[in-house]
């Protein structure tokens, strides 16, 4: 087993992203076989990139709430949902509240690492 | 995009767990592609069978401590802790705690529903 602890990892702040601290936990680092398991912190008026790619997301919100942005569409999130954003699907995290808001997001390896 | 709380979903206890209320949030009933993500809640002194299987998990602890019995060895978790479990490694998570302890854990999709 590898643990990894939210705080021996350093964020980094990808690029589209504001406002995000983002922690790839369990990914090339560990050499995950299937999938990759990442953190991203977002702050209050805090986002991230909207765009779209091939590749489903799974996510779950940890803590916080805030709201999805789907195209024309915006789905309200908080504490305990789960999320499936289909592959091609246009999608935006925003912290719509005054608190952190902590998102998991699973993607399959990226084929780059495989 | 499809959004599955947590209170949405009635809880099962799979064989072998004690104390654990089990909610597969994105699996099969979402036709999820290529993972599932998993919620596990687990009761002070409750604990998920020991045993071993050719997949990994990929593990975050939302909530709470406990361990994780491998073998001979015990390691100690808490929020914010990313885990991978080999595949073929034995594992028991056990809350050894006086609080819940939520687990997310992330499979890959069972050949049974490809």
């Amino acid at each position: 087993m590898k643990k990894i602890g939210i705080e021996d990892m350093k964020a980094s702040h990808p690029d589209g992203t504001e406002g995000v601290d983002f922690r790839p936990l369990i990914a090339k680092n560990v050499n995950a076989p299937n999938f990759y398991l990442r953190v991203f912190d977002v702050a209050p008026g805090g986002h991230t990139p909207g765009h779209a790619h091939r590749w489903e997301h799974e996510m779950y919100v940890v803590k916080g709430k805030g709201k999805v942005v789907l195209g024309s569409r915006e789905v309200q999130i908080k504490e305990g949902d789960a999320l499936l954003i289909e592959p091609d699907e246009d999608h935006m995290f925003v912290n719509s509240s005054d608190a952190l808001l902590r998102l998991i997001c699973v993607i399959p390896k990226p084929d780059a690492d495989r």
